[in-house]
Formats: structure tokens, sequence, C-alpha cells
């Protein structure tokens, strides 16, 4: 099974690798992009489906994957099993 | 208009940093994990919707966003008009 993570900075929090992604872009040939957000994208595979996998890994990606105080988290996939 | 752009390791390509997150997952509580591979995810807000804007992003997505040699780039959402 593949299941997505997305770790992503909240709204209220300043991101300057965005910002400095931002100026890139508007400066080489795209004046319309207004805002870039930067997060991290997890493709994690795993074997088997046990029932509780899915509250292991929120709880994982509270404590290892992101950084609550700065960061949301959204897991994609997790109900199709492949 | 609201573009989202993930770049991920090449599948040929060693990601040390997906390994050492895999490494601590199977520690800490997620024996069942056997691969992640980390990217980036970009959100990117764009203010008006121009006729080539979309080549113009995959253009930038090859020079600026992304290493072609090491790293895949995928653009989601470009059509839906926000």
């Amino acid at each position: 099974m593949k299941v997505n993570v997305v770790v992503t900075p909240k709204a209220a929090v300043l991101d300057p690798q965005g910002a400095a992604v931002c100026n890139a872009m508007q400066h080489l040939g795209m004046p319309e992009v207004s805002s870039v957000r930067i997060g991290k994208y997890l493709e994690i595979e795993i074997d088997e489906k046990a029932p509780d996998v899915e509250s292991r890994l929120h709880a994982l990606c509270r404590d290892l994957l992101s950084n609550p105080v700065i960061e949301d988290y959204e897991v994609q996939n997790m109900g199709s099993a492949e």
C-alpha cells in the first residue's frame, strides 16, 4: 500500500524558502505568481494493512514527520488499498 | 488559481533522507514501512490565467524548481480554475 504524506508550513508561519522561490519565479518569466509555499512530500510504502496502521501513522506524522507548532500534515490515499 | 508542483527523486536515485526516515519509522512503531521517498511540495498561487502560463510553468519547473538529472516533477490542479 502506498500512502502519501504532505507536510506544509501553517498559513500564519513565514516561509522564507517559498518567498525566495516566488521572487525567483517572478523574475524568470512568471510575473503573475503571487505566492509560493514549500513543504515536504513523503511517499511511504507500507507492506500490509493492519487495522491500527492509520492511527499509528497519524501518531508518527505528529511526532516524527512534522513539527505541529509550525506545520500541518495531510495523509493522502489512505483508503485505497493497492 | 492554485497550482501544486510535486518534485520527487527519480526511482533510480538513492534518497538518503528517505532511508533515514524509513529506518526511524520502523523503530518508532511502524515496522511494516518498507520504503520512504521524500520530495518537495510547492503550493503556487497564480493571479491570472494567461494562455501560455502552463508552458512557462513547465519551463520553470525544469529550470528552477527541479533538477531534471535526479528529480521528476508533476504539476497538479492545472486545469481547475479557481
